[in-house]
């Protein structure tokens, strides 16, 4: 193991049982004060950050990833709002639940504690370092976060300007911390580092998910991939279909939550595919058809016949794959086979085929009559997110502070002894 | 990957999609089937079971191995009768939680559904092949099961007859499989086939634990193994020290929640040690006491100086490690070094010492005033008990019908769509 990460992890178990017990109130003037810190350090941040963009662009990054590395005045502000807005989130550390009386007299519940030491890895955002240190302290966890080597001078000003606001506030500056070697040899150590990392998030591509996935032996939340469906029944109102579609498409169309295959009843796809069509070419949507919706769409401009690859694809981009099927069982068959288990919805007007999709669609976010977009921390009312969940343990769909803690269980008794 | 594991995984996950949306009534006949089955074919398993007894004579197995191998007719009763008591227990699936509804009018919930495939490897007591189909089956699951090859005959006979139960109940015969092949390389295959199975628990010693911490790449569930304190605080109440002490210890030194370390406040150890080891010494457990502790047990049979790795051994026997502390915080720091984060008590009257107690110790469970030996699935009132977890995510501690599932957002709309 690298002997930084080794240091690294030590250092996280140990400031991990201080952070543990911190009040609330610690916690969130930490988090204040790492916002105040931000602004103040604004120079050296946005000065580190044109050294990567320089170095960024000499290297031929091309301008969609630089504007991703890149920071700004407003965005600082942002990223510090943000940081302030995790402060007024409620502290899930502590809360009871499941509480009963045994009947030996047993008091048991369930305590949420902290999950201890929580590894990040992620790519060229430098907003994530800020994001993910706001979040792991509030839920009283230690990190350890590895950004992308474009972002590194960005990454560093920012973990130092967090750090400074920790001790400001007299929390222990290394309560988040960065790796500092750039090999990529450390990436697949800090999967396996058991004795020092308690849960892994990868932030990031498809690519680092899989990744992560096949070499982690410590548990890590894989997620952010969405092969998404809709599927408009035989009953789906009209009035709903057209703004479902479309907003769920075109509203966003390069994050995970939006759609990539329509599926749609064949006793209504005639009247509808046309109108659907009509309504995204207003967004210069490209449709990939099966025979039968090409059949409908014939002579629509932007429409071309799918390949077989095209319902196994997520576009992330203005494309969207269309199949007519002839009952609801058919569009489940085609969501067991297809979906990656993130988001599918169903428009209907029939109740039996509402529940039966609920039932039956085993994905982290089963929707009826709504957009595929709502699957999201903010829009979900968790207040914030850590990421999205593909993977079945702990946490599914969007995680946010709850789900960055775990559980004890607490037993207050007078004297009771196992008979 | 094993051309079998691959066979069995496609199996497992189509058999999970029919599990899944099972009615609670189907599951439960299916397992009075199973305890039926098991009952009718008492000779053919106890046949079986003779084969591995004296295979495993002829390779010197201890009695204490050939002991838990056996099968007899009252233990397939006990068996068949463990069966019939998860019938009676609730079904966890379809429980709705964390419901509101959001101001666009979405109504959101959370809904507990199968984890799907569970992968479970074991060794060699051939009833936890029924035990766990039971679970499985009545938490909507699949499940992979590679016993230990000791077992071979016993695990193979036990596996037909919850095949055959299942089939007379309606249910698909593979819906618990049994790997057939005893080449150890394909456990190695099973912690990585992420394709097909979702979770794995291994249940067994230390060894098979920490092989699979180390080589899954799947979800596992560790734990079973217990390093557990009492800590006799100096405002103990004697009349529950003695007693408490003694059931931890004694009521069966074999299992993982009995306890390993004593440690004692020094104002009252001079008065309380003799007291325990008088009472100890009724079951002849010997004590590895520290300086101070060897100090005022001198001369009092059974009673040694305690070697430094005798603080972090799990004895699974009459041995119990000694140490005097000079205050809660000491303790606490001992405990935070050493423990497994199993199950630690205090003994104390004082509230304020309970409470940082509670707060400060990390273990699945953290008892105040109580034995540690209730660490268990069914004296938390959970009916069952698949593992006792020490990992830190998805579930702590006992786990029951209820952790082996997960869940899915489920959002019904009226045409919402994204700002």
């Amino acid at each position: 193991m690298f002997e930084e990460l080794r240091d690294l992890g030590e250092q996280a178990r140990r400031v991990a049982r201080t952070l543990r017990t911190l009040d609330t109130n610690v916690k969130n003037g930490t988090l204040l004060a790492i916002a105040e810190t931000i602004l103040e350090e604004e120079f050296d941040i946005l000065s580190a950050n044109s050294e990567d963009i320089e170095a960024g662009r000499a290297a031929g990054l091309d301008e969609h990833m630089l504007e991703r590395l890149l920071l700004t005045e407003s965005r600082l502000e942002s990223i510090a709002g943000g940081v302030r807005s995790v402060a007024a989130l409620p502290d899930p550390v502590g809360e009871s639940f499941d509480a009963r009386t045994l009947p030996n007299g047993l008091r048991i519940s369930k305590r949420r504690v902290p999950i201890g030491v929580i590894g990040v890895i992620y790519e060229s955002r430098p907003n994530v370092t800020v994001d993910i240190a706001a979040l792991c302290l509030k839920s009283g966890n230690a990190a350890i976060l590895r950004g992308g080597k474009e972002a590194v001078h960005s990454n560093r000003a920012l973990a130092s300007a967090v750090a400074a606001g920790c001790e400001k506030a007299g929390v222990p500056g290394n309560a988040v911390q960065l790796v500092q070697a750039q090999d990529r040899a450390l990436v697949k150590d800090m999967l396996t580092a058991h004795e020092y990392i308690d849960m892994i998030i990868p932030r990031g591509g498809p690519g680092l998910h899989r990744f992560a996935l096949e070499n982690a032996t410590i548990p890590v939340i894989t997620g952010g991939i969405g092969i998404c469906h809709v599927y408009v029944d035989e009953s789906a109102d009209p009035q709903k279909v057209v703004p479902i579609v479309y907003n769920a498409k075109v509203q966003r169309p390069t994050v995970c939550n939006a759609l990539d295959v329509l599926l749609i009843h064949s006793a209504v796809a005639g009247d509808l595919l046309p109108q659907i069509a009509d309504d995204l070419a207003r967004a210069e949507v490209t449709l990939r058809c099966d025979p039968r919706a090409l059949a409908i769409l014939q002579g629509h401009p932007l429409v071309s016949a799918a390949g077989s690859e095209d319902f196994d694809t997520e576009f992330l981009s203005l494309v969207l794959a269309v199949r007519v099927v002839d009952s609801l069982e058919e569009a489940l068959d085609h969501i067991s086979q297809h979906s990656t288990q993130h988001s599918d919805a169903i428009i209907t007007e029939d109740y039996s085929n509402a529940m039966r999709f609920v039932d039956a669609v085993d994905s982290a976010a089963v929707y009826v009559n709504a957009s595929t977009r709502f699957t999201d921390g903010g829009e979900f009312g968790l207040g914030a997110e850590v990421a999205i969940s593909t993977q079945r343990l702990h946490a599914r769909g969007p995680m946010a502070l709850r789900e960055l803690t775990t559980y004890k269980w607490v037993i207050l008794g007078d004297g009771q002894v196992r008979a």
